[in-house]
């Protein structure tokens, strides 16, 4: 484990979350805000969206290795890529980074807010709810579909392709691949749930809209919150666990 | 041809068309089930999401190279890139990995399959369907669009970019190629059968439909189960034997 | 210039442009044709099928540099890169291929092309043909979109990245960009004439329709054919002539 | 900083944001105006569009390291990367080239102009327009997009992968990134202001517009017109501003 400096460890998740967090909700309210350019762009957009915003959180994020997921830092904690004091600081930053996107993106939609009737359509810029509600079932969508982004990014690094978690270990062209795998898991396994698979985007946003003097808002859906942080806190232990088994194979 | 550890070798299959399987069948369960997020999301969206499913799977599967369909395997056989053993290995990994990947499937959706009112709709999540039934036709079909995957893949290795079937041969950007050329087939070969081009893809979910205590579940189709089998088989064989005639020229 | 077995020239440019001409017209067969499952599936859709044709086609054809394409082969031929053996053997190629691949999408489809009750959608399926006829701008337009075409790859060869016309010159992850450029000219400028920017492309499976015993169909609409192999062909010279005046500038 | 040929630099821009601006444009008329054969093709259509115009616009512009947009020289000059007289020939290259490449739409599009009959829908080919305006809030939403787009680009510059406005420095494979980028910056920050980003891909086929003699052209919306040149020109000073405080923490 290398040394690092704590503070630009924050620093980097911090820009790194804030970026992905500001796309990934900017595609969201514009494919569902009244009177955006985007209106009803359909749900292939809103992958696109996300998985770009993946990438562009990456390339900003060189320094503390991109983990940008409190999910990704616990596999990377239970896999021994790094310690307690990194992964602290890390979701710490992501937390803050994601607070911060949230903002941002609540001011570029400003006018969309205000203009928007329907309260859920607000909510649903910020956090993700189910599609239908159901603890048990939400929560087994969101292990899974968690599993996978965690245990396929451990599967970069065992190719040297990416090292997530690894100071400079992915940029570049190494994050092309990485906001493909967000781009088909968003597809393929949002359906259901919305796809959080990251606590942090969850969480963040919430709170910044439980802050934020949205016009005519309702509810943050406190009760759901937990899901999406503790479904993919367990996907990504999971990925942490198994990749040494399942993967590291080509070695 | 490098020695192989076959248990490893199987388990690599095994993750590699689980993980496809999960991905594959999801983005067909978003578009097609009821409430789903990404519901009518339209063709291109499946189609990215079996590309992507691909990709992701091959990341998983690097110890044999990720040949992740009985198709890729028997072109690889008759090339002699692999033995029988390999080959019957592989593929008892491919149908077990790809049991495994429709049962978590069920199990991320399981609330939209018991609100879909469709039967064939469930069935469509997991196995392929002709859009016109004719078994000569659709043989047709799939045997062609097998071919231009196996062959095309075999015309990655011969620029050194992606050795599918040799350990540790492909992955990382490499998976990119072959992503996209899946993304292409389906969108331009997927519309009179639903492009199964992977015998592992049809019959494992197929056989996972009849297991399933799927709510209101049909029949899982049978009588045609035979043809997303025989066409792809055939589709590699030719793949195989003409790949080393048509390609290989640049070497 | 090297030596090259012209024998393999041309079957190295049948097999790629058959590939092309299969999957390209596949998706427009997909998204054009009575009951296939990408029925309706957007012009999008067709942009991406078109690109990643070529990117297929491009990899199958190696030892002729995956030209593809006559207005490619008289840019070439222009600047010198290839002379008139090899410009004639692979225009032949192009020619054979794009016919073989025409009948091989129509094999792919028949049922579709026999339920489909309208004749202008099964000749779109083959060949383009302008959304309001008017030879001088629809000739306009596609000079425009065949030079950006052929300019924007002589810029990848000067970068060193892919050497079209160069036996071995092109493939793998260099296929990459060729096809998500043809993926940007379709959408940007494929909305006038359905950007043949291919003589090949629009002859070929044009003389296809006229053999074929297509049921219901139409004319082959030989009044406009001289269009789409006129209009490419300039601007392939165009960019031939203008490419080293306004590009080689990094060198 | 290089010594470089003013003369060469000049015309890089104007070819490199002549194609950028052709491509851009082409895409908004392809969804936009009557009759065309992308029609209504939808947003995420639009987002490639753009996207892979920059790829194309980078590839053709090597000489100058593919700046392609005032925000982005702006940004370059406050971080010392280029000079006074670089930035001025750089952005009046781009200027030239965007009026170039918005008359070359305008003829590949000639008819579905005269065709089209609402005017709104023919200045929005050429130039950005607000969903709702205010002044404030819009230039608020072109600050942000834009200092994301120098901000990323930036980082790219920190992984070698693409130096952006050095001579040679971005190309070939490395222009994937920024093409992405811009898809992703598009679909998740397109809402409110349909994104220019660029004050010479909004100014310059403004007055290309104004020009032309458009058949039942309305106004070109002058009142408008400053926002998309100083709010990019404010997010590319804030990025080069805060780039080195932010970022080049993996080196």
């Amino acid at each position: 484990m290398q040394e690092v400096n704590l503070g630009l460890y924050f620093l980097s998740e911090v820009v790194g979350t804030g970026l992905l967090i500001l796309l990934g909700t900017g595609v969201v309210a514009n494919v569902a805000l009244a009177k955006t350019k985007g209106n009803a762009g359909g749900f292939l957009m809103v992958n696109w969206g996300w998985g770009l915003a993946v990438f562009a959180g990456v390339i900003a994020s060189a320094y503390s290795g991109a983990q940008l997921n409190p999910a990704v830092s616990i596999g990377l904690l239970v896999r021994g890529t790094i310690d307690f004091p990194m992964f602290g600081v890390a979701v710490l930053g992501q937390m803050v980074g994601a607070i911060i996107g949230a903002v941002l993106c609540y001011v570029s939609y400003k006018q969309h807010f205000d203009d928007e009737p329907d309260a859920a359509s607000k909510l649903g810029v910020f956090s993700t709810g189910p599609a239908i509600r159901s603890y048990g079932w939400n929560l087994a969508t969101e292990i899974i579909a968690t599993f996978v982004l965690v245990f396929v990014i451990f599967g970069f690094a065992d190719y040297g392709v990416a090292d997530v978690g690894v100071p400079g270990g992915i940029g570049g062209l190494s994050a092309v691949p990485v906001a493909l795998l967000v781009v088909g898991i968003g597809a393929s396994l949002g359906g259901p749930t919305g796809y959080a698979i990251n606590p942090a985007r969850d969480l963040g946003p919430r709170i910044a809209h439980a802050l934020l003097p949205i016009k005519g808002k309702g509810s943050s859906d406190w009760s759901y919150s937990w899901v999406p942080v503790v479904g993919p806190l367990i996907g990504g232990v999971l990925a942490g666990l198994l990749a040494p088994v399942l993967l590291s194979l080509g070695s």
